[in-house]
């Protein structure tokens, strides 16, 4: 499979995956019950949804002999020809947003792991959040390897969600609008972001969200690269914006506090430097991207 | 409100809403009061999701002395100052799918106003199938002026759903590769498209989908613009790849015929010309500028 070459896609965190989702085994009963007896076949190892490292790989296990088909999720076809499922969770967990742990595997595995690991919460997370039809109340069961889920009662077919999120970079005269929520920790500044609604584009939500967030009106929204985010099943669109002025109104429900950086404060702040002002995002957050891209489009003049 | 400058996506049909959706105000029940109150109110007229036109505008009416605040949406305030509602349909329509009705809005009304409808029908249709909460199977009920419902029983909130779909012209010496569906009128040729999958970005669900599809390997993915679609809620991300060869493999199940296209059919197609080699997509689709796009950009060489 060819990775994209826009970019910093390649690079993004939880981007990567190197599997064939085989789309055509997952309507196929025949093919997917021999890719799940398969001896090659492996399942990954979760605590919950939690991911298990050894050795600086994600654990993978063969699939034991009391496993139900019916009860795990096809990933896809590794590059050695191994089917790689995931068992849904007999449980809800008690929470579907970022832990330490599963925040520390970008650091810890090869990114295409990651990225196998991001696509396996999102599922999982997703079954375990739609045991019942929307539509009718009754319940609903796993279907097409892992890839819908289908209504007992009133026939419903449902598939799995993902969330299109804009984050984007405001701009003015050399300088990027940083913001933080009140969550975050201390000094911790990155770019906007909010949720697509219904009936707009991203370049509308890109406007929409930096004018209810600080009060800018913005313009010229250009995409720069995406990223899919597992907690529980975001897509982030990374955007730059050009703003009509300076001038902030920030909303103190959405965030805590925004400021224009210049480029010096940035490079000092993605440097790690002590007197940046401000606490950079981390790397395997679009947001470390999109400054990145920043940084260099302006060292490109 | 500005609009966004990308490239064409002032154009595309369901873009350029002009309402504020004044966020703030969703989750303020003194504010939504207000303006459900307010003689400047207005609500939408449909027909189930049907849109009603007269004088070439979608028709609007003042909210009756009997309505209820919860079973409407509020959609935003209009450049009037006029609060815009949406009332939630009693009943689950018989399809979400586009009809001939609402497809030849487009054409029918100024642009602002079907993205209008496109957000109504959206969240509507979003409402009508998500009458039951999908982690208990109990009752839900509208909340935060219609954008969101709550579980009444395990208090899950749960938001308007928007699905991502990759739309993509693969590109090979000169030439874009156009498939059609079995279901298509005859004659009718448009870009490859698919659902954006957990744990892929953009771009690899662009590689991906066109693999899938045609059997070709592709590159260099690159962002040109982006389109809400109410049938019933997609955002449409519409891209170019480049393809490695031109040998197509298609997949029958998913398209029932795939070619490649030179310049000078693309052109004749988009004239409408009698003898084109194929019957573009409408305006009102973002294959259109997909493919406006690719003639625009050879001719700017
Ligand atoms: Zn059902
Ligand atoms: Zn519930």
């Amino acid at each position: 499979m060819h990775g994209s070459k826009t970019p910093d896609s390649r690079l993004v965190a939880f981007g990567g995956g190197r599997l064939d989702r085989v789309d055509h085994v997952r309507s196929n009963p025949l093919l997917l019950a021999e890719a799940f007896a398969s001896p090659l076949a492996r399942r990954i190892v979760l605590e919950g949804l939690e991911p298990v490292v050894e050795g600086g790989h994600l654990v993978m296990e063969p699939l034991p002999g009391d496993a139900w088909i019916e009860h795990h999720a096809l990933l896809g076809v590794d590059e050695d020809q191994r089917p790689i499922f995931a068992e849904l969770l007999a449980e809800a967990p008690d929470s579907f947003f970022a832990t330490p742990r599963s925040r520390a595997l970008a650091s810890e595995v090869p990114g295409h792991e990651v990225a196998l690991y991001g696509t396996a919460r999102s599922l999982l997370a997703w079954h375990a959040r739609h045991r019942f039809c929307s539509m009718c109340g009754q319940r609903t069961a796993p279907s097409k390897a892992g890839w819908s889920r289908k209504c007992g009662s009133c026939e419903a077919e449902h598939f799995p969600r993902v969330d299109p999120v804009v984050i984007m970079l405001a701009e003015h005269r050399g300088r990027v609008l940083l913001g933080r929520q009140h969550s975050w920790p201390a000094g911790r500044y990155s770019a906007l972001a909010g949720f697509v609604e219904p009936g707009e584009t991203l370049e509308e939500a890109v406007v929409r969200e930096i004018r209810e967030e600080a009060g800018v009106a913005t313009h010229s929204v250009r995409y720069v690269t995406s990223q899919p985010w597992p907690f529980p099943s975001s897509l982030m669109i990374a955007c730059t914006a050009e703003a009509d002025d300076d001038a902030l109104k920030v909303d103190e429900n959405e965030i805590e506090h925004a400021f224009w950086c210049d480029e010096a404060g940035v490079r000092a702040a993605m440097a790690g430097e002590e007197d940046a002002p401000f606490l950079a995002p981390p790397p395997m957050a679009v947001a470390w991207h999109l400054l990145r891209h920043w940084l260099d489009r302006r060292t490109a003049g």
